[in-house]
């Protein structure tokens, strides 16, 4: 997507120093698009770590990266082993971190020691070239339903799409998951405007996804999470799009803390409330997600305090509520599949039902 | 309430000093406890004006004095009435104030000159006095059912209430609406829990009702306001009390913006959901709150920066949303009546409908 009217992905190795790669650091995102050149494998767990990378399929491609920068002097069995530890412990829970790791040692155990740097470069590429495949899929399929949003407007006024957190591309290698159909709706020529709900504690909203759709040239309002129940009441929401962290096998979906109140607020104003995801996303060991699925509870200092910059603007911070009281953070939330009207995957739309998953995803191409 | 130990009105007058007023300096909260003393009608404006005084009870029977202050020198029908007019328009939209102003004059215009400045404190007194009785009973009513769900736990454990914006004692004379059974449940001993949201745009639940609760002594816990669906899904909320700006007929309620989707929370998990009020919130001319309230649109800087403390205690802002994006900030919205469990009144608890409402406020008794 772009950035100032230039086309990027959020990772990428430059043809004139093809043995780093070039990230934004996101940290940075949205007061100043700073791009960093990585060469070594510590630098990438760095920028892991302080999430200079963010969003699962990005810091799995990013890391696929640092094991061939680790290797690049020693590819024995132990060094490539130690160096894929190292680089899976940078984010012990990110399941798409240590997938992409052991896919790439996986593959280069099976080769001799000298292949090993080239051929993982090409795997590494060929991992992000897939994740951009998935994502323009996972587009075309939720640019229909943007695209009969407009025609059932009678191609009048706008499609108005409410999103939450970020699921754009800059979490991803580009596209981006729920983003991706507004996109090619936005470049197809469909006036598409998005309510950005700003998604407290973090803000991922306000700082990250209103960035990458101004950036884009996409309209966009941010509002407060509390706004849209009202705004869909007033019939001002065409449809909800979503990412999401975690999707059960009954079609379940754990997002960000608040999708789930979004969701009821769809179910109640009958708007359609969709959720976009790459099928590595579904978890096929889980059914009841509510039940199942484990709430990451983050520090109470996201809550306590608010990140943004100041009238300098210098990034710093204020405290929001009384010193002596104390504030609790749970990270996500599960939206029953009964209120999701749909899942929009690589392979097509679905119902959020264990048959609607089965019907795009039939038991013996996966892997449960 | 208390602060420190010490019980307080937010609005009293001194004996020594009986022609004065007391208050907080609310802008100042939860930083600081800064005690004002108003002595004029001008002073009484800027406390209005600049939101040193909240709340509209509170609003109310400030410039109820104010209006006395302005006539100690000339109590005559002109003086009082243009007294009258400057203070109502220091917040032309709080119905409260106008009310609380129209009352005085009208009393006052009765009486001979020299008898009004004397009059007038007794008229106002009174005013505040009601207002704590009003809300006294509107706790007394609503402690029951605390109660109730302390005895459904066995009395085991807390009962675990959630809050939205401030209803509290700050925003009336004592006690508030939907804090003042939770006040009453923590002095009898209940052990009584209050999540409490944040309320973005601006944060009058992380600032005030954060701070009044802990300044009382309640045990409280500060949430975004994305976090209350997850927490009553996970069984964490016995109850949701909040206040409301509005009634309507057939028993909608306007509330700050996100009590709906709270609502919608609360009505998926069977989760009592009850709104506190004075019947003077009641508007029996509206009936359909959704299609007939209008709905404030404050500014959207509200929701672009965030207002707290920086690290060296100053009060300071920080913008959250990229340079070139714009926000968009619907101040209230409309719960349906099909989501509230009851109202909790001055008169006892009842349906959130005509029928309920009428029960308690028979036609005659009401001026509609």
């Amino acid at each position: 997507m772009k950035i100032n009217g230039t086309a990027y992905r959020s990772l990428w190795r430059p043809t004139d120093d093809n043995r780093s790669i070039r990230i934004f650091d996101q940290t940075r995102f949205p007061w100043e698009v700073e791009i960093l050149a990585l060469r070594d494998e510590n630098a990438v767990a760095h920028a892991i770590r302080s999430m200079q990378v963010r969003g699962a399929p990005l810091i799995g491609a990013v890391a696929a990266y640092g094991l061939i920068f680790a290797i690049q002097k020693d590819a024995s069995d132990d060094a490539l082993k130690a160096a894929a530890d190292m680089l899976v412990e940078t984010r012990p829970t990110a399941i798409n971190l240590r997938w992409a790791i052991e896919r790439m040692v996986k593959h280069l155990l099976t080769l001799p020691v000298e292949e090993r740097v080239a051929a993982g470069y090409a795997e590494a590429d060929a991992l992000c070239d897939e994740d951009v495949a998935v994502n323009e899929a996972i587009g075309r399929h939720g640019l229909e339903l943007i695209r009969q949003a407009w025609k059932a407007k009678g191609e009048q006024g706008t499609v108005n799409v409410l999103t939450h957190c970020n699921a754009g591309w800059i979490a991803t290698v580009d596209w981006g998951t729920a983003l991706a159909p507004i996109y090619m709706a936005h470049d197809e020529g469909i006036p598409v405007h998005v309510w950005v709900d700003e998604t407290r504690p973090r803000n991922q909203g306000s700082l990250l996804t209103a960035f990458e759709l101004g950036s884009h040239g996409v309209a966009h309002t941010v509002i407060a999470d509390n706004a849209g129940g009202h705004y869909m009441q007033a019939g001002k929401v065409d449809l909800v799009i979503v990412g999401t962290d975690r999707v059960t096998a009954q079609g379940d979906v754990a997002n960000k803390i608040g999708t789930y109140l979004k969701a009821l607020a769809a179910h109640d104003n009958n708007v359609p409330f969709w959720v976009a995801l790459p099928s590595s996303t579904i978890d096929w060991r889980v059914r009841d997600g509510v039940k199942e699925i484990p709430i990451e509870e983050r520090s109470a200092e996201e809550v306590l305090y608010v990140t943004g910059i100041d009238d300098t603007n210098t990034p710093s911070r204020v405290r929001v509520a009384p010193p002596a009281s104390t504030g609790a953070n749970p990270a996500f939330d599960v939206t029953p599949a009964r209120l999701v009207t749909g899942l929009i995957t690589e392979r097509g739309c679905c119902d959020a039902s264990e048959e609607g998953l089965r019907s795009l995803f039939p038991l013996d191409s996966t892997t449960v």
